[in-house]
C-alpha cells in the first residue's frame, strides 16, 4: 500500500552528512542566501583546480572526459548563455567566441567545438578562463542584487547544480587522467580516505512491499529527471545496510569472477575480455599487493573502503556471483527514505538494476534546458546516493546519476538485494 | 486495482489469427500432439528454405545475421545436445564436429565457431545439413514414441519454440542479405503483402490505469524470460488502436524528421548521421517514388501498411514528433489483453519504452538453457507482438523480444501512447 | 659493364618448366594459335572450379579476396567489355546488369558494385555464370574466326594473362576460405606437394655487378609495368641458388624470430604484434607438430619444401637473422637470366628489396586498360619468380608481381642475397 | 657517365642560405668549435619554445605529432642516455624514470610510455624540463672541456643533429595543434613568409643522364641513411628549376584536380574520398577567399609561394595533371649537385618518385642508435631539400627525409620531372 507519511513531504536530504576529505569540505545548507550559496559554489570549483598547474588543467584523457579548464569556462558560459545574456540589460559578453567553444552539447544554442578535441585548447589559457569567471561572477552578482524573480532563482540553482555536477567531473576527469601518468601523480597531496563505515558485517534489512512514492515534488530543487513524483510498486524483498567492500571483491577475484561467464551478461563478458579487465579501474598490482590511484596519488587498497571504478557489468556480475542482484532505482529511494542504507552517498554512486528511462508523465521544460537529460534516457543504467566526490548538499534521496554499463572511471560501487 | 478476471487464467493467444501469406501458412494449434506438432514446425523451416538454393542457404551479410543453412543445423543440434544426447541411449552423433561448428552462444557446453565466420562454412554442403536434419529427426520420432515424460515434452517444446525463433530470423536475416545484391532477388517470389489493416483512421484508446498481472502464469509454455507472473502498476493513459502506417512515417520524412536532432535520443541522431539514415531499412527512392525491399523483391511502398524496419530510435524520434510516446511494455500487456489492439501480432514487432531487464523473482533455470534469454538483459529494448515473419501460433501474449535500440534488420515498427 | 648479350633478344622463359601438381597440368606454349591458347585457358579455369561446389564458389573470407564464381565471371566480362563490345558487330550483351557487378576496378567503365560485398551474390548462380561464360566464349570464338588484326590479338591475350592472374587468385583466395572451416576441407583432394627441390645445401652464387637491361622488350607479351627495357646498375653480390625452406624457417622461429623486435622493419614488428603472428600464415600446430593449410587439406610440414606464406615484413626480418638482405628485383632478374636460380619460378613468388614503382619513361596505354597497374604503384613491393599456383606458361622473367608487405595469403616465400 | 668532380668532395652545401623568418634566425657554420656549436642548437630548441605556454607545450594532436614540452625533453634524454651515461664517470641521472618517459622508439634503451599518451603528460611541468634541459647541459659543458675523443665528439654531433630534426617536428606538431583551435592563434604572432622565390615562370632544367655518384661520402657528418656512397643511374630528363606555386595549385583545384580519380593513385584515392580533401591541409575558405594557417596564425594565401602541406598522393596527382612526374630521388640529388635547383631547402620539402629503401651496401651501426633510420625503410617515400621550418645548416644535399605517402602535416611540397 502506498506510503502515506511521504505524500505531502518535500524530499530531505536524510543522507547523513559526510565526513568529507578536504577536497570536499565546504559545508552547504539549503536555506543560506542565493548570493551566498553562489559565491560558495563558484569558489568550490576554483578550490578544487586550485592546486593544478596550467598543463594539468588543459589535458583530455579519453572523449568522455574534459579538461580541469573546460569545466571551469563551461559551468561559466552556462550562466552567460542562459541567465545573463536574457537577463541582465547591457549585459556583454567576454568574448563572443567562447559560445562556440564551451557549450557542450546544446543543439539550439548553436554549433559547437568537437567534444574529442576539448584537449587541444590550450588558448585561452587557464589565467584567461580565471578572467572570464571572474567576468562573469561579477557580473551575476549585479544580477543576483536586483532581481528576485523566482524564475531567474530557480535557473540560477539549475546552474549551480550544474556546476556541482561538472564539480565531480573534474575530480574523476583528472583522475583518469592522471592514472596514465608513469608517475602517478596526486591531485590534492593531503587527500585521504574518508573514515571507513561500520566495520560491522552487512545486514540484509527487510524491505516492504507495496505502492510506494518515488521522485521529486514540486518544492525544492530537483532536475527534470526526477519528476513527476508518481507511485510505483515494489516487491517485498532485502538490501544491505552496507555497501560492497574491497575485502569482498578481492574474494570474487580469488573466486576466479573474472574468468567466469556465465557470471556475467553475454555484452559484459565481451567488454571484460576485450579490455582485459581483472580488477576495477585504478586497482594496480606491485609486488603482490594491491595498490589504487586515488585523488591522493597511489595508495595501497584499503579492504574495508567501499569498492569503487566498476562498471555495471562488474557489479552484476558480482552480484550474481553472491547470489543476490542490484536493487532496483525504486527499492533504493525506499530504502534510503526508510532510513535502511546506512552509508549511502558517502562512498560512492551505487549502480541499480534499472534501466535510465523517463517517469510516467516525463515532460522536458521547454527551451535548451529541455535538453538537460531528456535526450540521454537510453543505454544509460542509473545510479543512486552519490560519492566522494559529490560536492556536500548535492544529492538528494531523488537523485538519478546514469552511466553506460561499461564505464568505470566514476566513483561507482554497489550494495546488494534480493527477493523474498 | 488488480485485474481480477486474469488472475487464474492461463495466457491464451488474444492476437487474432493472422491472414498469413504463404510462406508462413501452417496453421498450429496448441493441442496437438507432440509429435504431430515436432513434424509441423521442423517441415516449415524446410519449407521456408525450399526455394532458396545452396549459395543463398551460406551466406552471411553481417556478425547479426546467420546463413539460413546455419539457422537450420543450429535448430537441429538445439535437439541433439539437449535431447537426445541425454535421453536417447545409443543415440549417435551425426558428426562429432557439428557440436563446435553449430553452437550458437552456450559456453557451458563448449568452444563455437566464431559468430561473424558462419558465412564461410560452405562445408558441410546445404545437402549435408539436410542428412543431419534427417538423421535427428528420425532419432526424435523413435524418442517421442517412447517416451512421454513432461520433462522431456517440455524440453521439446522448448527447442520447437527456439526453432520457431530462427525460422523468422532465417526470414530477415536473408532480406537483409539479399538487399546487398544489386539484382534485389526474391526469396518468395509469390509473396504477396499481408492485407492491410483497417482503413479507418487510428483510435487513441483509453487504458484505465492501476495494478495489473503481468507475464506468464505456470501452465502452458512461456520463456523463462516472461516469468514470474507479477503485479506491475501502470498509469491511466491511452493507446492506439493502430500501428502507424507508412504513410504516416511520409509525413515524418517530409517534414524533416531525419534532420531534426531535437527529435532524438543523442545517441539516435549520432547513429544517424553516422549510417546516413533517411528513411527505413529497406526504403529505396527511384524515380521519386518509394520502393521497399520485400521477401517478394522490390515493391513500390504500400502507404496504408504497417511501417517496418525502424531502429528504436526511429520510432522514438517519430513518437516525439507525434507529441506521444511509446507505450511501455506492461501498458502494451495489458492493452492487448483488454483487445485494445486491433493490428497486433500480424505486421511487425512493435518497439516499447522499456529497457529489456529481468522480471522481479527471475530465475534462470539451471544448466545450459539458463544461458538461454538472462544473459541479454541488457542494452535492449522489449519487443511486442509479433511480425508478419513470426510463424503462427508462435506469439503469445506475455512474449517478450528484444533487439538493440539501432537494429532495424527486423520486422519492426511502432504504436503510439500517451498520459492523461 | 652492359650485358652486350641481352640487348637484342627476346625474354625468354629462362625459369624451367615446372613437374606441376594436377591442378595446374595444362601445358601452355607460346607459339599455338591463338584460338587454341583461349580455349586452353578459359577451360582450364573451369578446371579449377570443377570440384567445388556453388556454395564454395561464393564465399569470400576478407576484402582482399574474391569468390571463385567472380573470379570466373569477372575475368569473362573483361572479355565482354574490352573485347566483344568494340569489336564484334551485334553482340548482345548476356546480361546489361553484369557490368556493374563484375567490374573490379576500372573507373572509367563506371560504378561498380562494392568489393567487401562480393561474397554476397548469391545471384547470380554459379550455374548462370557457366552459362555467362558459354555465350563470352560463343561470341569470342566467332570474332577470332573472322578477325585477326594484330591489336585485337594483343588486347585478347592481355584477356588471357588477366583470367592467368585470376586463376592464381582464385586458388590463393579459396585455400584462405577454406582455412577458416574447422573442417579444414580440400580444394583438391588429390592435390600434392611439388617435388622438392635438390637437397644440396643452398650454395650463395656470386652475381657480377655492372650495368644491366632490365625489363620487357617489345616483342612478346609483356604487362606495360615490365616496360620500357632500360639500363639499370646492380652492385657486385652473392644471390641463393635457392629458397628459403621450410626447415629453415623453423629454425627462425626456434631463435625466437618472432620475439626479438631488433630483427623488425618498425611498423613490421607492429603489425605481427597486432596479429599475433607466430609462424607463416597457415601452419598450425597440432600435439607439438606443425602442419600446413594447402590445397590438399591440413598436410603435416614438408621440412624440405621452400617456405611460403609469408609477408614481406616477415621474410625481411629472416634475412636479417641470417646476416642477409633480400634482393633487388634489377638483382633477381639479372641471376635469372644467368641461370643462376635453381628452382624459381615453381615454388613461391619471391618477395624482393625493391618497392613497386614504375620503370624510367614508363606510359600506362590510354583507355580503361590504363589503369590495369599503374595505379597500384605505391605501398606495395615487387616479387618475383611465380609460385605452385601459377598457371603454366603465365610467368616470366620480367614479370612484376606486387603486394603490400603485410600480405599473406599469398604463395609467397624468399630468397637471400648479399653485397661483396 | 661518372661525375669526376665529384668523386673525392665532400658534401657542400649547395643550397644557398636562405633568409630565413626570425623564428629560424640562427646562422650555424660547419666549423665552429663543437662546444660553441651545442650552444647555439640547444638554445634554438628553447628560443622556438620561448613564445609558447605551459598550455601549448603540452597538448598532442595525432599519435604523429609529439607535444613541444616532450620534443625538448626527449631530445635531452638523448644525450644523457647515449652521451652522458656511458662517458661522464659519476654523471647522475636528473631523475631516473624519465629514461621511460622520454625514450622514442629505441627498443634496446628498455620499455617506454606509448606515444599516443605522450600529450597526458603534464608532469613532468615544462619548468621541470627547463630544468632537466639545464643539468644535462651543464653535465655536457663539463664532458666536452675535458674530452675531445672524435668518438664522442661524432655522437655529440649525431644528438645535435637529432635535436634539428625535433626543433623541425616542433613547429609542424605545434601547428597541426594550433590548426584545430577556432582562435587559430599563432606560434609567433611576428612571423612572416619566407620571401618569394623569382617571379619567372619556372624553366624546364635539362638533366644530362648516365652514372652518377650518389651518398655521403665519409668526412663530415651524415646519417647513416645516406651512406654508402654509391653509383647510380639516372636518365636523362628534364627538372623544374623551380617548386610548385599556390597558383598553379589553385588552377589544379579549379581543373577538378580533387575530382578525377584517374588522376590518382588507386589508394590515394581512396585516402582524398575518406578525409575529404579538396585543397592542401592548412588551406581554409573564406568568404570565398583561401587563407592559410602558418606559425604566424592564418593568412591570406600568397599565390606566389610554393605549395605545402601537400601528401605525397596529392604530389603524384598534380604531377600527373600538368603532364610530368615526380624527380626520383637520384635525380634531385644530381640536379642540386649541378646548381639546377634555384629555390631548394628554403620553402618545403620536396617529395621524390623514390621509395625510401637502404642504399646498397647500407650497414646500421651497433648499438640502440643503429635503431635510427635502418626500422623505417619501409611504407615512405623520400623527400629532399629542406622547408622553412628546417634549422639554417641542417639539411644536406645527400639528406634523406621520409614520411608516409598521405602524410600532410610537415611542410611537404614538389617539383617537376619528365624523361626526354
Amino acid at each position: 500500500m502506498r506510503e502515506g507519511n511521504h505524500a505531502c513531504v518535500p524530499p530531505r536530504p536524510s543522507i547523513p552528512p559526510a565526513d568529507h576529505p578536504p577536497m570536499l569540505s565546504a559545508a552547504l545548507t539549503e536555506d543560506i542566501a542565493l548570493v551566498a550559496r553562489w559565491r560558495q559554489v563558484r569558489r568550490h570549483t576554483d578550490h578544487l583546480a586550485a592546486a593544478l598547474s596550467d598543463e594539468d588543467q588543459c589535458i583530455q584523457s579519453m572523449p568522455d572526459a574534459s579538461p580541469a579548464k573546460w569545466h571551469r569556462a563551461h559551468t561559466t558560459w552556462f550562466f552567460e548563455q542562459f541567465v545573463l545574456g536574457p537577463n541582465l540589460p547591457g549585459y556583454e559578453a567576454f568574448d563572443g567566441r567562447f559560445s562556440y567553444l564551451f557549450n557542450s552539447y546544446y543543439e539550439q544554442v548553436g554549433p559547437r567545438h568537437a567534444r574529442p578535441h576539448r584537449g587541444l585548447l590550450t588558448r585561452p589559457s587557464a589565467t584567461e578562463v580565471g578572467a572570464y569567471r571572474a567576468h562573469v561572477d561579477a557580473a551575476m552578482e549585479r544580477l543576483l542584487e536586483r532581481e528576485a524573480a523566482p524564475e531567474l532563482a530557480e535557473l540560477v540553482e539549475l546552474g549551480l547544480q550544474h556546476e556541482q555536477q561538472h564539480q565531480e567531473l573534474l575530480v574523476t576527469d583528472l583522475l583518469h587522467a592522471f592514472s596514465f601518468n608513469p608517475l602517478r601523480p596526486a591531485m590534492l597531496p593531503d587527500w585521504r580516505e574518508p573514515p571507513a563505515p561500520s566495520r560491522e558485517t552487512a545486514a540484509m534489512q527487510p524491505l516492504e512491499g507495496g505502492i510506494v512514492r518515488i521522485g521529486a515534488l514540486h518544492s525544492g530543487f530537483a532536475f527534470d529527471n526526477e519528476r513527476p513524483c508518481h507511485d510505483a510498486l515494489v516487491p517485498a524483498g532485502r538490501i544491505s545496510s552496507q555497501l560492497v567492500r574491497n575485502a569482498e571483491w578481492c574474494a570474487f577475484i580469488a573466486d576466479g569472477g573474472y574468468r567466469q561467464p556465465l557470471l556475467w551478461m553475454a555484452e559484459g563478458w565481451a567488454a571484460a575480455q576485450q579490455e582485459g579487465w581483472e580488477a576495477p579501474l585504478h586497482w594496480e598490482k606491485r609486488d603482490s599487493q594491491w595498490w589504487q590511484m586515488t585523488p591522493g596519488g597511489l595508495r595501497p587498497l584499503d579492504p574495508v573502503a567501499p569498492v569503487r571504478h566498476v562498471s555495471w557489468y562488474e557489479a552484476d556480475a558480482f552480484a550474481r556471483w553472491a547470489g543476490k542482484r542490484l536493487p532496483t532505482e525504486e527499492e533504493w529511494e525506499t530504502a534510503a527514505r526508510r532510513r535502511l542504507l546506512e552509508d549511502a552517498g558517502r562512498f560512492v554512486w551505487e549502480w541499480t538494476g534499472s534501466a535510465y528511462r523517463p517517469y510516467p508523465g516525463f515532460r522536458p521544460p521547454p527551451g535548451a534546458v529541455g535538453e538537460y537529460n531528456g535526450k540521454f534516457m537510453i543505454n544509460t543504467m542509473v545510479l543512486r546516493g552519490g560519492s566522494l566526490a559529490t560536492p556536500p548538499g548535492h544529492a538528494r534521496l531523488t537523485y538519478r546519476n546514469f552511466f553506460h554499463p561499461d564505464k568505470r572511471w566514476q566513483f561507482t560501487g554497489l550494495r546488494l538485494a534480493e527477493e523474498l
